[in-house]
């Protein structure tokens, strides 16, 4: 009998979200599962690793086929810590979601959950993330877990290209208004940067970060596009960051003079 | 009479690094300079931004051409803040570091002083990231100065194309060793994590990331490569994750089945 792949979930929202949870019970008929999530929010803190402080891990649940741990540091630390101190070995299939929230476009680079799924990948493990359109705790994951277990299933059938892992994000509407799964680029949008600027009691500033989502409009091959019109968009992404065509640009600059 | 250009300097290891003094001494006959760096060392916290508490810029220095500031947060924060807050527009160019170590090869991922690059690239701002290969808060920068200004000079006078930015890294040897400027590619590197685990005096285990380096050994296009052989490395660098050889792969999959 063969045995059950080894499946690791994370995400960037802390343990007691209920992305994670809609996530595990995706995956918990697929294999046996780990999960180790960090102990609070710890959106917005891209590939940060912990250096400064040890780092803890907490069991929270044990059971044949299933646990849960938390940890004090980041995505990125919990799945280092996963395959070192929990499972003395890579996993079959990493899992990050379902995030709160959009990680299409540029908030790929400032995602938790996507570079945990950086770290999968950078260990040769099929890496998936998942995030649904809605920040809300409460937000309603029925559609994602179906879109997940179809992702899911396809990545465990087909062999995803060495280095690349996948970035899904999931449109914020009723199952039956998404229009299906479209592989896609990462649209060039970026945020435009805004603060609040607030006085403290004894009058000195203080900056809340805000900001606006500045779209490019660049056409139907991009996520934003993808999930504008209701489908669930899958950019395929790589953790190399060279950009090869300015290369030869650069090849021909004369940097002595 | 041209204004002077309106250069942006930051870091990651904080306000009080040898390595930021050193690039806001390349940079400061060359304009009008504005420092803002960590008020403590953000090694390691890649592209995280601040959401959870509000920021705070403190003034270190004022003189016409040449501010100083200091900010509670990230290096991706300093940049954002700078923007909207100090400059109140976009500077003429970034440049980060010196790093006192590497960001070669995945470390790129990791590195709080790229991300303030990636931030100022993403804004269209002509953006670079130094660092030298050796980690000692005393590092000599003597070298490093000397193809910082070389490098800089370069781009001000070329064009760096549409959403390029560059990592140079700088080997730790002595000027007149150094054999000059290689265009690389990120070299394929990774990180084997390891943890020193520990008891703490009531018994309960903790655990402090280590990790060897570990190179591929690619071949002579990559930064480690240039590194090893006493170049100065340049990878150009984006900020899009696309890995678009993959995206053609994924179309044939079916996900329905």
């Amino acid at each position: 009998m063969q045995e059950k792949p080894l499946i690791l979930v994370t995400n960037d929202d802390g343990i007691t979200a209920s992305g994670l949870r809609a996530l595990s019970d995706v995956v918990r008929p697929m294999g046996n599962v780990i999960v180790i999530a960090p102990d609070k929010p710890q959106s917005g803190t891209s590939h940060a690793v912990t250096m400064h402080f040890p780092l803890r891990l907490t069991t929270i649940h044990k059971e044949v086929g299933f646990e849960k741990y938390s940890c004090n540091g980041t995505p990125a630390d919990c799945i280092k810590l996963a395959y070192k101190v929990i499972l003395g070995r890579k996993p079959d299939l990493l899992v990050s979601g379902i995030n709160h929230g959009s990680n299409s476009s540029i908030n790929i680079i400032y995602s938790g959950t996507m570079a945990a799924v950086f770290e999968g990948a950078m260990a040769g493990v099929p890496s998936i993330g998942f995030s649904l359109l809605n920040s809300s705790p409460n937000a309603d994951f029925t559609a994602s877990r179906i879109y997940a277990q179809q992702i899911i299933r396809t990545v465990l059938k087909q062999k995803l290209p060495k280095s690349t892992c996948l970035n899904v994000n999931i449109p914020h509407v009723p199952l039956d208004e998404i229009k299906g799964i479209r592989i896609c680029r990462q649209s060039s949008g970026t945020w435009m940067e805004d603060f609040d600027i607030r006085k403290d009691p004894k009058g000195r500033e203080y900056y809340w970060m805000k900001g606006t989502f500045s779209q490019a409009g660049e056409g139907e091959d991009t996520d934003e596009w993808a999930l504008e019109h209701k489908y669930v968009s899958v950019v395929p992404a790589n953790y190399d960051f060279t950009d090869y065509p300015a290369i030869k640009e650069l090849k021909q600059w004369d940097f002595s003079s």
